[in-house]
């Protein structure tokens, strides 16, 4: 067998993986299936998809194993029911869109986004980095062709120069997106995240530059951006969820600073010294899950630090900070600090604000970088999406933000000092 | 606030969870609430509802804390909503139906099966030892009253006088049953686990001694039970699933009796030490979650002893062994395991025979430690179902039974001697 | 029993109905199920909910008995889950606002909007009519009271003084859109009409005037008013749903112009002689019901007339015009006209000018003549709902309109005379 | 064109209904097209799936329409997705499957059951006579061959010599009834007919006489069996639809007795002329659906028959006899029968025995005229699913029975002789 034959190799018998969100998932070509079996892609049953959101919705327990399967169906499917005989689709990018679906959030560290913000890494880079570099996944996508791999990770860049299948995978009305609303909304057990995908797939036409959808579709369409919209507001922005991610970060935080501060741990955490370090390698990353994160946070609460150990103790029993909307003020925040500190609360771990925004939909224009959804009319034209939707041009480029303020409630009814108590106390009221 | 008072205490607000089997469970009681927030019920988030089952079914990753929740869920609608005001039931022991179902499963390890397998632990010895022990939970308990611990304890070992609270949770279609057969059937995505529990919940009613339904119910029991019949071969015992079961029970086995023969560990396996000994407390034992055990399968990946090394890396990358149907021949077993040996594989960690056995349902008679299910009449008589139902009486009793042999393929192929090579593979053969 | 005793008796046993939207729909009140066994009542399965729709959604087949024990069923909840042992709430208005709502679509009848538009009448005045008049629901209701009848006609006429209970039934979200949007969903199959109506229920607040929902509520609600726009346009104003009306339409003014004219029907049209002279009784309206027009229908095919004839046969087998996008311009509509006319195909019943509009949301404002939504912040004020959510200010107040040009296709081909062909086929491709 | 390009020519752009049970009906051969136009395919709009039952189950009000529409849809998929390109299927055939699939049941009569058995018409040769008569259907058809309308009855009679063909629409585990169940249960919302259609699709495997499931399927097998047997225990043999059904068989027999005794109607039963003298054509009985038949029930209650009249009043208003558990024994049917009589009450109208019974699934034997279901093992054998099946073999060949009376109570409550009535009384309370 020849380099280039392995892409389209198919499987002496078509394999099955029974889904919630597509029935089941088809696996037919040797790649992928081989791809599917690499430690790299396994390891992500071991990285929530949704991160700490399950100390909120208990249900959220799913692992981007499954979503990584899910994008690669769908992907499969617009290629192999609406793509395939049309003119602008070439069948020899199957391969190529196929392996960057199933790809495309292989380098999410554990509960990604607390761990990028603390340790300063970036799950695009490491995803190239994994695709790239000296590990199973990368051995498997050069059997394809030697460039292959770069080719891959070039996809999930969005720098290659196949635009068409840069946006399957990437856009504002993608195979990832459709996937993580479905998803989400099953293992939440919400209603929001749905909308008609069979509808929308359906009426998927290829271009050269990007994925079309028939205007008939415009309401389905509709529908999707909108599902996306009450997923952001009632799911991942929840302001309990978000109450998790607080204390997850502001833990990791004081492990990391407590270790630059020479303290000596109880138990040396020698998984986190790279990351605290910043200087971890390919392996090193890929070894890290969320299983040693759980194992690290656990061993903690027995630190003879008080302020880890507790941080530490309250992410395991779930003993999350309270919020309090907020305008996000700095004369108030500020203020806030000062009276923490004062009250002998240090505000670096115990005083948090968060602030949380989505823009739902945008066309392209100077500054917005999004790539517009682009309908194809009976005769032939295009228009963006936004120029024939009354709802989608309503939300286009408004950006909504909302702010909360996280601490801990007992600690301040606990301050001694009356008067900081007090002050404290009648500030927050007046959030309220 | 007298130490009675306590165990009917409302809250000032109804919590409610969302959850996709439920909707919404809804807690309303004071004791629920401060229970769920313990360190020990927080725990049940670390261990998986269907243990090494996600290796087949990749969804199946939720956890007892859901199940848990869910449990507790049906027991107060069949008290709210179909018991409250009939004569045979004391709304004083509402207390101790919750209480006993939201703990049913509070003593569970992680990998539940393998864990009490290869160390001799017993999940319903270590619920009550958690619910009676020195812990949050009994701490919470006890407000209720003194002997309130020893009492929830006696219901879920079904040495409690109260036969009908004991029935609500456990007999042959009790809370536990009814949900997580629609749990693990949503998880895994499949259609076997549906039935009409609204229906069945309806048609409860209590007696001195046990549950009853009426008999317009009894084609809802039947599905029931049929729902449960199909769980168990399509799901629970899928010889793919039950293949991760195996590899994980030779690790641990193989780590103990590592440990046992002195072998010196690269990573002290600290955690492990007191099950390895049979030493272990209760906090030990609350302490050891799935987070420890695949934090330390993924260090036993590095260490030097290429069994444990092998196995652990097969679990974790998910390279499973191979599974045959086979008859329970013990002279086919030990002719394989002595040519296995001959070829220098160790059939005492790479081939392994696995019986799986479900006895559907079964009514009350010598030995069969059943508790039946009995239809309500109109004319208010009792009757077994089995003697109503030909569906149900075509498998009461029945024990259907099921092997499999486990070893890893490719090991086979690579054995050099080729006669003993041949003679395994040709053995294999005729079983298929 | 006194009178007022007959509004609060309860059935001996409880009564259900298998409902696939609420699962099961519960009757305890004996007014309720005297009610439902009115032949006025029964009537309503003979009534589609949807008329027409079937012919362009294959599964729009349910009728309205199903939607009414549905809107009865959702205000039954709101009682008993949410309103009862509130303040604002009086349970002495419990057999009103049950009544209103089981009731609130009686005087619909066949085919509804044809029906209305071709016979000019109301079915609000008739729903009064039957309420108040001498039937069968009437002689139910005045057992509760002698002006119970004339109570439950009020609310639905929205002129009763309770506001509150006028609320739950007709307000921009109340139980009737929540039933009708969840029904019309499932029955046609689509993903649209979904929302969380469990939450919506639960925090639903009774105040003296109206229903609020807890600001906690308003994604939900946001959910609630987008479902509703994505049904009015991808379903209720779908251009083939109405192509079916549009037919219907046409063949009842067909004739009843004729019955006009004089013309001597084949099959003497008895039922429809009221209708065509405007002096229909209740008895007549209640009498006429879907099976009578369907076989009208049916008997007109044989009919000499030939656009009577003509018409009947292509709604009963379902051969369509066709329909086209159109500006609305009354210069294009007069020209095609004239040229219809001129090719001797009559306008009047072949060539028809469609235009639909909706508008989603509005608030209380001079011409809205809307109840808005209101939300009950945790402060306990009170806000109206577009001007805390962003997406429904986007739509608030503003009407969507459409137009749709249908006419018979291949008549058009058929024309002889090629001038004006070619003439009418150009204006036709101008528009599409 | 060619004749035979007809039957295998595409539509130029694929068409698709939405349906709820499939998601979307695909349609891209003309022949399928041209089919479901015809005034006869059109007609099972009027023709309820279910019949009666809509007066037990109030949402089963779903037409013949879209069950023919699904079963063509599951025969297209098992043939595009399971045996296109395997040996044993010839692709010549997929029109001849697909007609006879969507044609199945194209001589339903109205409210079929009762039709049958009062008229003795017989769906079945109404099938084949509208397919091979004068016929819009039968013109359609012939545009494929000559030959072709005569082969499709064939396949539907079971007559036809390709065994494959007719095993994918008539077998134990058919097009059909995947069909049906599914959709039955969807819309009467109850929870028993499902199982896991995809997975069966998945392994069915065409050899020259049947279709084969592949042994791996068994317990999706076992899963569909049960919910058959469920869905007729359940919904098609519930008591209250049965009675429904009852009181239309007495209500057609009565008129039909009168016109053959010579009674004087009000309004001439034109239509039904041909049924009660037993000469119908083709085209009076594709005339005759149900709105016709309701049309007449409606005008008999005007009848001055009192019999008729009342049968008919209570059909409409659905004011239903009442239905008690029974041995099947004539002497007490005869005994209460003659205490009817004396008592004045019309036996042979007000007086029925039903017996239902069902046999779920037997094999090939004597006598039992079976088509069994027949696995293929990994070894390519073929086996009996009750061989393999502990489930199945336990039900295999056992017919269950049950009686019901039917009677309306109120009448007996209101006989005057106290003789009779007691006795009467006591006679019933004896059988409850």
């Amino acid at each position: 067998m020849s380099e280039t034959d392995y892409g389209t190799k198919k499987l002496f018998e078509e394999k099955v993986f029974k889904d919630p969100i597509h029935r089941y998932i088809h696996v037919k070509d040797q790649v992928i299936w081989d791809l599917i079996k690499t430690k790299e892609f396994q390891r992500l049953r071991r990285i929530k998809q949704l991160g700490t959101l399950y100390l909120s919705f208990h249900t959220a327990e799913h692992s981007r194993f499954g979503h990584s399967l899910g994008v690669y169906e769908i992907v499969r499917r617009i290629i192999d029911e609406s793509f395939r005989g049309r003119e602008a689709w070439n069948d020899a990018d199957r391969p190529l869109a196929l392996c960057a679906a199933l790809l495309h959030d292989l380098g999410h560290g554990p509960f990604s986004h607390s761990f990028e913000k603390i340790f300063d890494t970036d799950h695009e880079a490491f995803t190239q980095a994994i695709i790239t570099g000296d590990t199973e996944v990368n051995e498997v996508l050069s059997r394809v062709s030697p460039t292959f791999p770069q080719e891959v990770a070039e996809v999930i860049n969005k720098t290659h120069e196949n635009k068409l299948v840069i946006s399957m995978i990437s856009s504002q009305i993608d195979a990832d997106r459709m996937d993580y609303l479905q998803r989400d909304a099953y293992f939440t057990g919400v209603s929001y995240g749905k909308f008609d995908m069979e509808r929308i797939l359906r009426l998927m036409r290829p271009t050269k530059d990007e994925v079309l959808i028939k205007e008939s579709g415009m309401h389905a369409v509709e529908n999707f951006i909108m599902s996306r919209y009450q997923m952001y507001w009632q799911i991942y922005f929840h302001p309990v969820s978000r109450g998790g991610e607080v204390l997850l970060n502001n833990t990791l935080k004081r492990a990391k600073e407590l270790y630059q501060d020479g303290y000596e741990f109880e138990r040396f955490p020698t998984d986190f010294i790279p990351f605290f370090e910043g200087t971890m390698t390919i392996e090193q990353y890929v070894d890290l899950d969320e299983a040693v994160v759980l194992y690290y946070l656990k061993e903690w609460i027995k630190e003879r630090d008080p302020i880890l150990s507790d941080l530490a103790r309250r992410f395991i029993n779930r003993d999350l900070f309270k919020f309090l909307p907020f305008d996000g003020s700095i004369i108030t925040m500020n203020e806030l600090r000062e009276l923490f500190e004062e009250a002998g609360i240090n505000p670096n771990y115990y005083f948090v604000s968060e602030s949380f925004s989505d823009l739902p939909y945008d066309y392209d224009r100077p500054g917005s970088n999004r790539q517009p959804i682009h309908l194809l009319q009976r005769n032939g034209k295009i228009r963006e999406i936004s120029s024939q939707s009354m709802v989608i041009q309503s939300i286009t480029g408004i950006n909504r933000q909302d702010y909360k303020l996280y601490f801990p409630k007992e600690l301040i009814y606990n301050i001694e000092d009356d008067a900081i108590r007090e002050r404290i106390i009648s500030i927050l009221n007046e959030l309220n």
